[in-house]
């Protein structure tokens, strides 16, 4: 008998994989940071939400489609293996409201609330302007960032605001960036893929002040705007990916992000605090 | 010997008010919802956001000042009595991690993740556009909303968008209010009122469709731009709000704020997720 060969699993599958870990009951996991999605200091924070975004897709009681996904970053993931518990701590009849706990030697390093629920078609509507961008195959593909691996698995196309500082750039747009983003190599799009592609720019701060200074993630949410089929539909096609900054000031600042699908739809509304030095 | 007659608690210090409940240890409250913070069906959103701040602050591990605050409005709070437990996950140098949980007959109803962190004089900027607005004194206050009690414990005064729906509304901005809001009677500003003026805008659908409809905020994130100080310094003047919808779809919008002194500093911002019902 003859079996067709399984493809081989996407290096952001293999990143985010947990394995039920059943001595711990319902919701829990062992899983490993991924080498390939290291960051300038420990693993890429986007490869992390997904991890927990994952946790919750996986778990048996799970209801509907992700919803809103927070994240604290709340001290520093060492390279290695960790455990995850995802325990929902309210059922609705068409919502689920979880928590998530991510520790490494028994101290919770990172945890995210989240919220599923069941999407229902209704009247819809958007307010928030659609980026103006030239097509993906008319922008350059950026080269990964040599300090940081997660930067080669994302095909990133800079239409505005570069991935890090440029002195160069006087766009009238300080700190804001767009681009056309996927996964590298290309992947279908699903909900823990997005969770990560949210976290994928560099602090704001590096654009505003055309400098690198120590910055990291200390919360961040992420309010998804489609179900699982809609983004099914969208494929591996190219996102478009938008960033810019608000405020900065006494050692922390807020960005804002919007991913978008080519033709127009939001995929998704993102808002993070970020830790400066100084 | 005389004592000074203390002054007359703020009705928001009620509201808000919890009294430790010793016997479930350290970060374990009472509460009581509060009538003149009642909304159409149940307490203000805001007000609980204030309760599950006001938890944080009250707790003897407390390391700093408010920096984010993300509530889940899990169930609906019915009036009267619940419990509050706070939690810190994880304390560092500077900043520390919580977890708050509001529950009633044993069961989560609310809860809130959070960020506290010691703030720094640091370089600061602010990329967001201060919003146009005339003075407060030559802005009509509105009157309160006779279904919402809630309404009557701000004195707000519009200048674009409105409270609720208006068909006669033709400013370009559908889901856009900006209004100059402040406690009332006056008080001094504090993190849980600021958290609480983060979601006293009604729900932006009802501005966008100009009709109601059943709406309530899932999920609440805020980040605070200023520390304890700053907040003190800003008394009890009126603040600059504006709100705005980003995406409508599939049972659920989003929607930001933005709260500003009258000198021009982003004291917070702020992003929902709002369930409604077609």
């Amino acid at each position: 008998m003859e079996t067709s060969q399984p493809a081989a699993a996407h290096v952001l599958d293999t990143a985010i994989a947990l394995a039920p870990d059943n001595a711990g009951g319902p919701g829990r996991y062992l899983g490993h940071t991924s080498p390939a999605y290291g960051n300038m200091v420990g693993p890429f924070g986007g490869t992390i939400a997904a991890t927990l975004q994952n946790a919750i897709l996986l778990h048996p009681d799970k209801l509907g489609d992700p919803l809103s996904l927070t994240v604290h970053y709340a001290a520093p993931i060492a390279d290695g293996q960790f455990e995850v518990q995802a325990r929902p701590l309210r059922t609705n009849r068409t919502t689920q409201h979880w928590m998530v706990e991510l520790s490494q030697e028994g101290q919770v390093a990172a945890f995210a609330t989240a919220v599923t629920a069941i999407r229902r078609d209704t009247w819809g509507a958007t307010d928030a302007s659609f980026p103006l961008a030239p097509p993906p195959s008319s922008v350059a593909q950026a080269p990964a960032h040599p300090r940081a691996a997660w930067t080669g698995r994302y095909e990133m196309r800079f239409i505005a605001g570069g991935m890090g500082p440029d002195q160069s750039d006087a766009s009238g747009h300080p700190s804001e960036t767009r681009l056309w983003i996927r996964d590298q190599p290309p992947r279908p799009l699903d909900f823990p893929a997005l969770a990560s592609i949210c976290d994928a720019f560099f602090p704001r701060i590096f654009l505003r002040r055309a400098s690198w200074t120590p910055a990291s993630t200390v919360s961040l949410t992420t309010y998804f705007h489609v179900d699982a089929a809609q983004l099914a539909a969208q494929g591996d096609a190219p996102l478009l990916a938008v960033a810019r900054g608000q405020h900065y000031g006494k050692g922390f600042f807020d960005q804002n992000a919007e991913i978008w699908s080519a033709g127009g739809v939001m995929l998704a509304a993102s808002h993070q605090v970020v830790y400066f030095k100084e």
